[in-house]
C-alpha cells in the first residue's frame, strides 16, 4: 500500500519530510573497477575496448566491426513497422520544431563609453549520446538526446549501444537514422564512455556525453566530467499529480501506473484537494494493477515509493509541490493555469485532464530528459542550451580604455595583482 | 624559459599534443577528510561548523557570532577607501546591465495540433557564494558571482568567508553589500560547504552552491553534487594571446605577465605570427618580470608553463587556438574581427590591441569566471543562466490528444510500456 498523507495530522510535517528525503537508490560503489576500465582504454584504445565487450556483452568486435553500418541502419529501419517509423517521425518533427525555437541569439551591443560586448553561441564539435541495452533501450530516448544536438549545430553526433550477445534493437536503430546521428558503435558500458572520452583510432574523442546509463556508466561519466562535459546524472523517474474533484481518478491512476512501471524505485505521489478522491485513486490503482503487463514493477514501486496526500487547500497544494520540485507535474484540476503561476520548481508541468505525461514522453515536443530528485529546484530539462556554449566577446577602443582603465588598475591593486594594474597601465602610460 | 614551438619544426605536433595535455594542477585527494567533516555537520549542524572554524580557522564562533552583521558590513563598507568604493559600483553597475541583457524570455505558443508548449523560466530560491579567505579572497569575484544572482532573481544569496584569525577583509565585505548579498558568514572550509548544502538551526539550506576555493571546498562541493547544484570546478586560470607584426610587444608581455601572477599553476601561451615577434615579447617578459611585485609565482608560471609557438598563417593560429579553447584569448592582430569569425572555442575573446584581458577581470561587464583546462570546447563562463532554470509546459485540449495519442500510444508499445500507452488510451477510450 502506498503512504498516505494528511495535513490535518499532527505527524504530517515529519511524515512529509522523510518522503523528501527517501533515498530511492543506493548507487553502487563501482569506482574502482570504473578506473580500472577507463585506464585500459586510455591505455590500449580499441584493444581494450573489443577485449571488455567480449568480457561484458559476449561479442567478438573487432575496429573493424565496432561500428554499424549505414547498410544495418537502412535494414533495421526497413525492419521497423511502418506505424512504428510514422510515429518516431512525428515525433522528431515535434522535438526539431519545439527545440529549434529554444536557440539563443547572438547579441553585441556598443555602450556609452565605447565598449563593444557581445555574447556569441556556438555549437559543441562532437557529442556522445549513450543508449542503454536490453529493456532500456528506447527509442525515444535516442530522439530525445539526439535531435536537440543536431538543431544546435553539432556536426558529429555519435552513438554508442551495448548489443549484449549481439542483439540489436531495429527501433533503437531507427530513431537514431532518423534523428541523424552520425555514427553508431555497438559498445556500452564504461568502456564506451572511455572510447568517447578518450578517443580510440577508431574513435574520435567527443566534447560532451549525454544520455542515461546503469551504475558504471554513471560512475565512468562522473569520472570523465572535466576531459569532457557530462549531461546531469538522472536518478529513477517520478510523477506528481494534483487533482481536485473534478479529475477522473481512473486517468489519474493510469497516469501514476504509467510512472511506476518505469522502475521499482520510480516514484507516483498525488496530492489530493478532495477529501474522497484520494481513496477512490488508491482503488482504481489498486483494479488497474491487476491487468498490468509490467505489474511486477509497478506494484512495488507504487507500493515503496508511491503516495496519496491529501490537502485543505491550493494553496497547501502549492507550497508541497514546490517543495517536491518533481520531475514531472500534472495539473489535473480544473483552472489549472491559476494554479501553475505559483509553481516555482518542476521539471515539466503537465497542464489539465488531458495531458497524460506519457504525451510528453513521446510526442508533445519537449523533451522528456528531466531533472529527478529535486534538482528540479535547480537544474532544466535536456535542451539545444546542452550542446551550445557562449562566449563573451569584449573590444575596446583606445578611448573607452582611458576611460575604465583608471577603475580596473584600482581594482587590481586592492587585490594585490599589479601586474594586471600594468598590463592596463601600460597602454596609457599610467604607470 | 617558457617553451618555444614552431609549426615548422617536425616535433611541433607532439610538442603541442604534450602542451596541451600538460596536467597543472594535481588534485591532492581529500575526499575522505571532507566526507567527515560533511557527516559532521549533517550531523551537528552550528555546533560541527563552530567546531571546525575553531580548528582549521583559529577563531571561537556561536551562532550567535556566525553572522557577519549589517552593523559589520556598513563598517567594512566605510573603511574602504572612496576610491575603491566607486571602482566596485563602476564594475557593478556594468556587470548588472551586462548580465540583465543575457535574461532569457519565457516562450509560449500552441501548435496546429492545438497543443500548447510553452517554456517558463524562473529564479532558483536560494544561492550559496564561497569566497576563498586569505590572497585568493577578491571583491571582484564577489560582484561576479553575487550579481547575475540577484539580476536572475534569487531571492537569496548566500556568502561565507573564512576568515582565519579573525581577520576580514573589508573590500570583500564592501563587495558583497554592494552586490545585494543577503547573509554573509564567517566560515569557510568543507564545513561551510556542508551547512550551505545541509543547512543548520542558523544557515538554511540554499539550491546551488557557486564560487572557487581549495581542494578541500572543490571536493565538499563534488560531494554535495545533486543534493544542490554546483558550478565548475575552476582549474588554474589561463590567457592564449595571438598577436601578428602590429603587436606591441610590451603590451603583450604585460598581458601574459597578468596572467602568471595569479598562480604558478597559471598558463599563459602566445601564439606569434611574425617571426621576430617571439623573441621580442620573451625578451619584454624577462625585462618586465625583473620589476613584478608578484615576480615570485609569476617567473615560476612563465617558466613551467608558458609557452610561445611560432606560425606561419592565421589559419594556423586559428586551428591552433581551436585546439587550446583557452580561457582567456586576446586577439592582438590587426583586423581582429575576420579572425574572430573563425574561433569557435573560447571563454572570452579580447578584441584587439586596446582591449587587455585585466578589463574584463574587472569592469568590462561581462564575466570573469570562465571555463579553464580546455572546459570552453563544453561549457560557458558564469551568468544569468546559472540562477535560473526551465520548465516544460505542456497544454492539450481533448482534441490535440486525440490527434497525438495514437502515435504516442504506438511508441509506448514498441518500447513495451504498457502502462504509458493505457494511460493515453483511458482518455479517449482507444484502449
Amino acid at each position: 500500500m502506498p503512504q498516505r498523507l494528511d495535513t490535518r495530522d499532527d505527524a504530517f510535517e515529519s511524515d512529509f519530510t522523510a518522503l523528501l528525503g527517501a533515498k530511492r537508490e543506493e548507487a553502487a560503489d563501482v569506482r574502482e573497477a570504473v578506473d580500472a576500465i577507463l585506464v585500459d582504454v586510455r591505455e590500449r584504445g580499441d584493444e581494450a575496448v573489443c577485449a571488455l565487450t567480449e568480457q561484458y556483452d559476449r561479442l567478438a568486435l573487432t575496429p573493424e566491426t565496432m561500428r554499424v553500418s549505414e547498410d544495418e541502419l537502412d535494414a533495421a529501419t526497413n525492419e521497423v513497422a511502418v506505424d512504428v517509423r510514422a510515429a518516431l517521425d512525428l515525433a522528431a518533427q515535434r522535438i526539431e520544431a519545439h527545440h529549434t525555437r529554444q536557440m539563443p541569439k547572438d547579441d553585441s551591443y556598443t555602450d556609452s563609453l565605447g565598449v563593444t560586448l557581445a555574447s556569441r553561441w556556438t555549437p559543441l564539435d562532437a557529442v556522445g549520446l549513450y543508449v542503454p541495452g536490453g529493456t532500456a533501450s528506447y527509442p525515444s530516448s535516442v530522439l530525445m538526446n539526439a535531435i536537440p544536438a543536431k538543431v544546435a549545430g553539432v556536426e558529429r553526433v555519435v552513438m554508442v549501444v551495448p548489443t549484449p550477445d549481439g542483439e540489436t534493437n531495429p527501433a533503437v536503430l531507427a530513431a537514431a537514422k532518423r534523428a541523424g546521428v552520425n555514427e553508431v558503435y555497438r559498445i556500452g558500458g564504461a568502456q564506451a564512455v572511455g572510447a568517447l572520452a578518450y578517443g580510440t583510432d577508431t574513435i574520435a574523442p567527443v566534447a560532451k556525453i549525454v544520455g542515461p546509463g546503469n551504475a558504471y556508466v554513471a560512475a565512468a561519466k562522473r569520472a570523465v566530467f572535466g576531459t569532457v562535459g557530462i549531461d546531469m546524472i538522472a536518478g529513477p523517474s517520478e510523477v506528481l499529480v494534483i487533482a481536485d474533484d473534478t479529475a477522473n481518478p481512473q486517468w489519474v491512476a493510469a497516469d501514476l501506473l504509467a510512472q511506476a512501471e518505469h522502475d521499482e524505485a520510480a516514484q507516483s505521489v498525488v496530492i489530493a484537494l478532495d477529501d474522497e478522491l484520494g481513496d477512490a485513486i488508491a482503488l482504481a490503482v489498486s483494479s488497474q494493477l491487476v491487468e498490468l503487463e509490467r505489474r511486477p514493477i509497478a506494484s512495488v514501486s507504487w507500493r515503496d515509493y508511491g503516495a496519496i496526500i491529501q490537502v485543505q487547500s491550493r494553496d497547501e497544494a502549492v507550497a508541497l509541490a514546490n517543495r517536491i520540485a518533481a520531475e514531472h507535474l500534472e495539473l489535473a484540476v480544473d483552472e489549472p493555469e491559476a494554479l501553475m503561476d505559483d509553481i516555482r520548481h518542476a521539471g515539466a508541468i503537465f497542464v489539465g485532464h488531458h495531458t497524460p505525461e506519457a504525451i510528453g514522453d513521446y510526442v508533445g515536443g519537449s523533451n522528456h530528459v528531466l531533472p529527478t530528485a529535486r534538482s528540479a529546484r535547480f537544474s532544466s530539462g535536456l535542451s539545444v542550451m546542452d550542446f551550445i556554449k557562449r562566449t563573451s566577446v569584449l573590444s575596446c577602443t583606445p578611448d573607452a580604455l582611458a576611460k575604465l582603465g583608471p577603475a580596473a588598475i584600482t581594482l587590481a591593486r586592492t587585490e594585490g595583482l599589479t601586474a594586471h594594474a600594468r598590463s592596463v597601465a601600460i597602454r596609457s602610460n599610467q604607470t
